[in-house]
């Protein structure tokens, strides 16, 4: 690991806030940590739900990263065909020393090409598109697969940032981090998952997600013909 | 609770980022939810850590919630002495169905005169201090108090949203929120919390706190003062 870490987070509009800022909490607090919140376009960025972004550098102004992080959400159907946004997904891997995903930002990695022949998690409701780019889905809250890491749906973000920072920093400075941030969770129900959640539960939002679910099998099926 | 239901999350300098992001992740899926990023002077504003925030509106702008959220952060030494934010969370809190707040976020409420008498969370390191606004210190991840909901250290705010959308929504609706967030948290280590934390690395938090502790403590001495 370089003196210099600079983490990365590839934003796009309509990203989903917490798959972004659940990790920014964690890693920024890195050894030596710059973090830097990125766009194609660069300025101000709406975030899902609810907030509103200034100061965004641009993702080709950044020359190189230690840890490039991608966050998924609703707009995440758009930027998989968005040529620019992939391109600079492809050019800051390469430099990067660990290359993460959270939730259906893995599904972006995938449309960069750079996920093929490799496991990765994904939002349980998206996980399967990650097949049609030839990469295998894991159900796994955190998925390692060389330097690539991938969280589960939106909250799994703090997951992945802190197994990273173990990874980066080793496991005692990430049980310093988890234990100023209190993450000692405790969710008040056992609906996290369509495993445990209860089956009427699973059906209800497995039919608010339809649309959505239509509308990205259509952006995969076209980001799989783009790269050919 | 009213068809408007209004959330405003009351902000200020040197927030933390996560203890607002992650409630605002679940509230924002309320039925009818309207959520409002505000704070005394409206515009742009640092959250802690990394993150710019742009299109706040003034609490003053506000005429009332139905839910107010008051995070916390290193920003809260500070805001706890400010005599205009005091004063509109003061305001919106008489208005409010539910208050609510997430780690030092209830030291802003104490230091505004709403928990005289209440039981109240906070973070770990900082929760004795609630004792001294003649509230009482609770350890449990979030806490009921009347209309007053009070979670734990940053992490602690997505229980505490989940917990508060069940009071407000129903319990089937916020299950079927946090099988959307996927929220099925698996920290990679138990050291969430002092009492599972290895000592070492207790130690090792209390003393990177120790120097804020003693900024905090002086502040929380003049605002009892303040409150008379």
């Amino acid at each position: 690991m370089a003196e210099d870490c600079t983490v990365v987070f590839a934003l796009y509009p309509g990203v989903t806030q917490l798959d972004f800022t659940g990790p920014l909490e964690v890693l920024a607090r890195l050894p030596g940590a710059r973090t830097l919140l990125a766009s194609v376009a660069g300025g101000e960025l709406h975030a899902d739900p609810g907030l509103r972004l200034a100061g965004l550098v641009r993702l080709a102004d950044v020359p190189r990263c230690s840890v490039l992080c991608v966050p998924g959400g609703m707009g995440s159907i758009e930027a998989m065909e968005d040529a620019s946004y992939l391109a600079e997904l492809r050019r800051l891997s390469q430099g990067a020393d660990f290359v993460a995903s959270v939730c259906t930002g893995s599904l972006l990695l995938a449309a960069a090409g750079l996920l093929s022949g490799r496991r990765a998690a994904c939002h349980w409701g998206s996980r399967n598109f990650l097949a049609s780019f030839g990469a295998t889905p894991d159900s796994a809250r955190v998925v390692r697969d060389g330097n690539v890491f991938s969280g589960g749906g939106v909250t799994a973000g703090i997951d992945l940032a802190l197994t990273l920072m173990a990874e980066i920093a080793g496991r005692s400075y990430a049980e310093a981090v988890q234990l100023a941030i209190e993450y000692a969770p405790a969710p008040p129900f056992d609906s996290g998952r369509p495993e445990s959640a209860r089956p009427e539960i699973v059906a209800a939002v497995e039919q608010r997600f339809e649309g959505i679910l239509a509308r990205r099998a259509g952006a995969v099926q076209r980001a799989v013909a783009a790269l050919g």
